[in-house]
Parts: C-alpha cells; structure tokens; sequence
C-alpha cells in the first residue's frame, strides 16, 4: 500500500470513529446519546489511535494536514510529499463521513435541530469570537505536535506509541476541546463538511462555510509554530529566545495595566 | 487445555463481565444502575481483555465466530478448526449468561420493564431499519477484525495485545454501538438468547427471536469483509481496487443527486 | 523491609485510596460527590495499581487474604506465610480507614446519612439475599484470582503488570459490583468496618455486623475456587471435569425447567 | 535546553492543559461544563503524563516544587539545583495560566460567579478547616511522591513512566481530591493565583491570599515525608519506626475514647 492510500484508509478510520462518537453523543434515539464530554474526548482518542495502529506503519500515518506541515517545516518529512498526504487525508476524511451517515441512517430524521446535525461533521465555536477561535485551534494544535514529536523521542516499544498518543487527543480535548470543539486538524473538518454540504441528510441545515477557514487556518499555523518550537528549543537548545517572549510577555501586560486595559466583555461577533 | 476448551472458558469470562456490566446498569437497584455509556463501553472494552489473558495463550482468544471466520477467510487460520472454535464459543457465550443471571439474581424481579431484562443479555436497534440495523453491526466488525489485525502487526510486548484490543472494542463502542448496541460477535448475542429463552428470569418477556438474525449475519459479512480487505490491501498492496470503490462511491452520489433522492424519514420498519 | 510491613504498607494504601474514593463520593460537600460509578471503579482499580506498585517488589503485594489462601491453595504460595500476610493485609486496611477518615475530617458531620458513612468504609448489599450476596461475592472473586494468575503468566515487562492488574479491578467493579459493592477481599472490608466501630466518626451509626461475615466467606471461598480451577484447567489440563461441570449445569436447568421452578421474587429476606 | 526551561516549559504545559480541564468544566457556554469528576481527574492525570513526555528527558520533569525539594530531602537530588527548579516551576506555571486566560477568553464575561473563575486558576476547600485542609495536601502529596519514587524503581520501558505517573495523579485526584481539589504542587496553585490577581478578567473577584498558604506549606510538608519514608522504610529497610507509630496511633485512639473525645462537629473556622 502507498503512503497515499495509507493516509486515506487511516483517515477515514479517524472520520469513523470521531465523527461515529458525535452522532452517537448527539443524534436523538442513540443509545450513547447525552453521554458526554468523556465520551466524546475518549472516542477521539481512542479513534485515533486505532487509525494510528491501522496505517502507521504504511505511512506514518499523520491523518492531518497540520502535522504533515509541521513536519516538513520542522525538517523531518520532504515538501514533496506534503501534497500527496494532504489530498490523502482530505479524501480519508470526506469518505469517513459518509460512512458516519451511513451507520446513523435512521437517526437523522429522528433529530430535528440542524445544528446538532451539523455537529456530527464539523466543528463550530461554543462563542462566537474570530480572535479566540481561531487562538483555540493553534494552542490546540501547538500542543498535539509538541507532545507528539516528544511522546515519539521517549524510549518504548513501537506498538505503544498509537495508544500513547490517543491518549494525547484525550487530554486535549478535556482541556481545551470547550471553546471550539478542538477540530486541531483542518481535515477532520473541512472533509466532513463538504460530505455534510453533498449527502442528502434529512432535515440537515447550512454546512456554515462563513466558520470553516477557522478550524483550517488555526491548526496549520499553530502546528507549524509547534513544529519549529520543538526544532529550535527542544533539539537545538535555543534557549535565548526564551527570555524575549518572555519579556515581551511583561511588557504586554504591563501596557495592558498601565493602559487600563478592560477585560473582554461577553457580547462578541 | 484445548482450543476448544478455551474459547468456552474465555467467551464465558466475556459473557460474564460484559453481560455483568449491561445487567449492572440497567437493573433495578443495582450500584451501577444509569451509570451511562462510560461504563458499558468501558465494561465491554475490559470485558474482552480480562478475556483475552485469560486464555490467549490457548486459544488466540477469538471469542467471536466473526473473527474466527474473518481470519479463516484471509488464510490465517485452518477452516478445519472453525467448527470447534465456533461450538466452544457458543457454548461459552450461554454458560457465562447463566452466571450473570445468578450474580444479579435479586435484581430480576426488582425490574418491571422485560425489554430491560432482555438488553441484559442480547442486543436490540435502537431505531428499527433492517438495512441499517445490519450495515451498523457490518461497519463495527469491519473495523474490529481491521483493528485486530494491524494492532497484532505493530510490535510491542505479546502481553500488551489483549490490553490495546479491549480499548479498541471500548472505541467500537463509544463510536459506533449508539445504534445497534454493537454486538459485533454472534456468539455474544445468540448464546446469551438462548439463555435468556431458557432461564427462569422473574418477569421476562419476548427474547425477540425476529431481531436475533440481524447480530450473526451482520458481523459475520462484516468480519470477513474486514479480513479480505485486510489481506488484500495492506499485505498484498493490491490498492487498485480501492479506485473503484471511489468511482463506485462517486457514482452513486451523482446519481442519488442527479435523481433527487430524498433523504430516508424517521418513519421505518 | 519485611513482606508483613510490605502488606501492611501497601493494603494502607490500598484503602486510603480506595476507601477515600468512596468518601469522596458520597459524603457531602466533597468535590466528588455523587460522581459515579466511573469514578469509584476507576478510584478503586487505581488504588489496587498505586499499592502495588508501592509493594509489589517487597511482598508480591497480595493485599488480600482471599488471595494470599487462593495463591497458598494452588501451591503457589508457601502456607507457613500465610499468617503473616493476613495479618499484615487486616492491620494495613485498618490503619488506611483512620487516614480516610482523617482526610475526610469536617465532611462526617456534613453528611446525615448513618448508612452513607458506614458505606466509606465497608461494603453492602444492594438487595439483602444472603445465598445471592455470598455468590456474587465468590463470583468476583473467581474472576479476580483467575485473572492475576492468567496475567501474570503473560509476557510483558514486570513494571506493567500492577497497571493492568488495576484494570482487572475496573473490570469486576464495572461488570460485578452492582450488586454487593465488590468487596472481593476481606481485609479491605473487614479492617475498615472495625475502624468504623472504633473511631469518632459523627453521626455514625450501626458497623452492620450481621452482614460482616459474607465478604469474608465469600471472597476466601471464591478466590480458593478461582486457584484450584488455574491449577487444574489452565495448568494440569485436567478438563474432564470441564464436562462434569456442564453435563451437571445441563441436569439442574432440566430438572428445573420439568419441576416447574418459579423465578426468584423481588420479595426477600 | 537546561533544566531550568524544562522545568518552565513542562509546567506551563501542565497548567496549559490542568487549568484548561478546569475551566472547560467550569466556565459558562463551555462544551465540558459540567461534565463531571471523571474529567477533571482525567484531565489532570493527563496534563502531567503530557508535560512529563515533554521535558522528562531535559530536567526528570520535576513540575513541582514538592517533588524537587522532597527528592532532594531523600538525597536523589543535588540541592544546589532546587531554586533554579523551583524558580522555572513558578514561572511557567504562571505563564501557563495565562495561555488558560487566553484560551478560555470569550467565556470569563459569560460566567457570572468569581469563585468559579478563581476555581479555574487555583484551589479552595470543600469545607473550610485550616487543620484538616492542610491534612488533605500532605496526604495528597505524600502518596505522590511515595507512588512517583516506587514507580520509577519498577523495571519497565522509561517511556511508560510518564503514563504510569498520570494514572497516580488521577488516582489521588479521585480518591483524595474532594477536600480540597488536591493542588499537591506548590507552583501549581500559587503560580495561577498570581496570575488571577494581575489579568484583566471580567467580572473576577478575590484570589483568596488567605487560603494561599495551605496549598503551599501541605504539600512541602506532606511531599518531604514522603520522600524520607520512602528512604527509610523502603531502601533502608528501617521498620522498627513503624512499630512506634502504631504504638502510638493505638495509644492516642486509646485515651481519646477513655477521654470521651466528641466527634468534629460540622461547623468549624
């Protein structure tokens, strides 16, 4: 099997799984519906480690455009596959979708708001707020290749990494999963709406494209950042740069407090 | 110990915990009562891994005609043997749903609804739909015979195997039991019917022998279906199959589109 | 140090930790109140993978008189240790419920409930049916014993198998529990139920002594059971007597079934 | 990288992802409000288990002045070098809250209650009791570095140690955290206090200096016993002070029932 279709048979096995645990968490009349946010967080997790045990020996399988990209950026994977691994994953991503609206068939009628149903495909934010949002998905992001590149530098038996790391998609998505549904992988998003935007999902709503550069955007700048973070501090000890954002840090906040700042009011977008 | 011998010990440890955690969290009274799909998903996902060490050694732990004849279908186990470990696994599945009935044997009268007390042992849809109902446990066993594969292809520690299998049967669950309750294993539903049929239960109503098909043919296709791609795509590479399956997908969805289907109605069977 | 003070240090672990998973649920205003049955088997699986971890290189960290007989029984264990292992296991469960107790200080007199108290400390019965409760007692048990020796003969490095004999933990608790509370271990119910009589607990009331026999019984009759069955099922091969067995279940639901027995009502003791 | 940044970047991904599971829990219109113990302990447990693969291989990810200064008290480690450790833990624990402020930025203004916006930064008790608050940490703490120090003797892959060390603190977290939401890290409860009280979020209220002390001084204490039992009774084998301390257990029970000691009633401070 070719990297290619590595990417696209894991992806789509993450589409099955994560997109398999929303519909199951919010379509009415399935049996895991309300079961909340640890269901949803593990059946992430977990949905990506069993994409990650299917593929990752065929092609590494980073099933997300964000950490293909950070890679290369970071220099541990070439340019030229980048293209080929990001139609992969999109590809695995749109065809996961179906399946999720295959195996949920008779639920969709069943449920009447639109949004829920949207939700099963692709993310939105819990508030509305162009800055935050898209702030979310890149520390969101910033995490998932940090921790990933570092949980792959420790020492253990191969096999072991896919569980470790879908452990590490848990923890981001009890932590920072609340304000934007964490998609931190413009695949997982973007593939499952243009699925939700084409299949004929009854009584299914608008696949809200005025959101959707979000959860695209963020994760590739927050994961490239994360990428070359990890290069410069962690394996070049570039440390000096440190204490600049450091100061930076400092004087933004002692502008903010001399400038009298007021804090973000609730009423937003 | 033979084969056969621990397929039986092995699905009844299966049957026990597992039937154990669907009769804890539905039974009247019981300290588990309404503890939700955590634990169920989590109770089953164990259920396999105590399971699984139990008698892995012995038998491979298939503890599942559907994988038994997955694997026999991808050449990796001897048909021959496939009579007795399916024997062994029914077998297995009815003494560990008699167990099950003894632990929890004050809570059957305690318990109005029979349909409950059925759930305990054998699996329902949550929406009534042959196709999808059948497609649903398809799709899970797919995955699952996948999973089993490629997790026992990775290389860690022999022992680590039957641990990261039960978190993939959590994953199947989380994900993809909100319809069908993912029986994915037809010694796991039938055996525990039978019993069901046969005990003594305070109060039992319709073991609902018109739904029993559905949970053995469905994991069965799905099985082998896991298998064979299994072996065709990621050991014998043969990915050129795969581009048909696309133009087939594509295909239809033009055509569903270009005729105008409409979406299926809540309203079915 | 010795393997006595090993298992009194490692069962005063085992309590704080497990007997403090109770308190923390149930007593009022704790942070963890009412969380679930997620929580407490989780708690207490946890527990038993901290001990052992703790003492597990100093005394094999038994922590359980029904396993140190269960392991003497089936030749696994020296019977002229016994003694001292029980000792050590009843010592360390009863100082493990001072500190619980300790812990918890200002949420006794929070809480109104006598029976909420005494359920920090030692295990009830969901329905009281003596016959029932014992059974699922030794049942547990069985599955307890069963499985530490079925991983324990599993490959995989020494340092992983207090994290998955944990998980077996979860698994009874998820799957068993529901109906007596899963003492499975005499010392964890017994040590902490004569703290409860002794301390100054407020507003406590009755220690329940009537019930005090059964998670004793039931766990050293269960956990003996579970290693005569290794011994001879896994280890000798002996599964003749496997037909026995079924050829005897067989007779009973027969004569059962032609006698007409009548199910088990709600109404008992 | 020194030590030093490792032991910033490490605890400013732990406050990154523990701050962040309270406030997805905690804060208004938030996906996980409200979801529960199980996802805050596991979120916690996970935080440190990621920040430990993050850095464990620069400074041991220490992350916890506790910890730092309880090795350095059993003599695992240099003294020389716990200010520049605990000088790091408090910065970047300080900066981690401040990614937690930005993360969560939309939702301060959403949530009414300043507690619960304090909640997010740092720790409160359940039920106020200088003496038993400050109890429940050094318990806490103590079973952290006793279970972190017997772990990492156990012989497995170094890579699993930060997984296994994540399962201790959900653990503690679950059984123990009920009291006083287990802060057990110095750095970790003053560090975000500080930034509480200098970031411009809306509608906050009091840091609570009062309490502040407690989270500092219970986990020293509590984490400095722990490490010197650890030394004397599990390496140096020193179990003749054990008999003392039971001695003397028995003997204060003793004369508090023979001095009619009254329970501790329910309203205290």
């Amino acid at each position: 099997m070719t990297a290619f279709w590595g990417e696209v048979v894991g992806t789509m096995i993450l589409i099955i799984l994560g997109g398999g645990v929303c519909a199951g968490t919010a379509l009415k009349k399935s049996f895991a519906q309300n079961s909340g946010w640890i269901v949803i967080t593990m059946g992430w997790g977990l949905a990506v480690a069993v994409a990650a045990y299917s593929v990752g020996r065929i092609s590494g399988a980073h099933l997300n455009p964000a950490l293909t990209l950070a890679l290369a950026a970071a220099g541990k994977f070439p340019w030229a596959q980048v293209p080929s691994y990001i139609a992969g994953q999109m590809l695995g991503a749109f065809l996961g979708a179906i399946v999720v609206y295959l195996h949920y068939l008779p639920h969709w009628a069943e449920t009447e708001d639109a949004g829920t149903k949207l939700g099963v495909f692709s993310t939105g934010p819990a508030v509305s707020y162009t800055f935050a949002n898209l702030l979310s998905e890149m520390i969101g992001t910033f995490i998932l290749v940090l921790g990933i590149l570092a949980i792959g530098a420790n020492k253990f038996a191969d096999g072991l990494n896919p569980f470790i790391v879908g452990f590490l998609i848990v923890s981001i998505g009890l932590s920072l999963g609340g304000t934007t549904g964490y998609a931190i992988n413009p695949a997982r998003d973007l593939g499952p709406r243009i699925a939700h935007f084409l299949l004929p999902i009854a009584g299914k709503g608008s696949s809200n494209w005025g959101y959707a550069w979000i959860p695209v955007v963020g994760p590739i700048l927050g994961g490239m950042l994360g990428g070359l973070f990890y290069k410069a501090v962690f394996e070049h000890q570039i440390t000096v740069g440190l204490w600049y954002v450091l100061a930076a840090i400092v004087i933004v906040l002692g502008i903010a407090r001399v400038a009298g700042v007021k804090p973000v009011s609730g009423q937003v977008n």
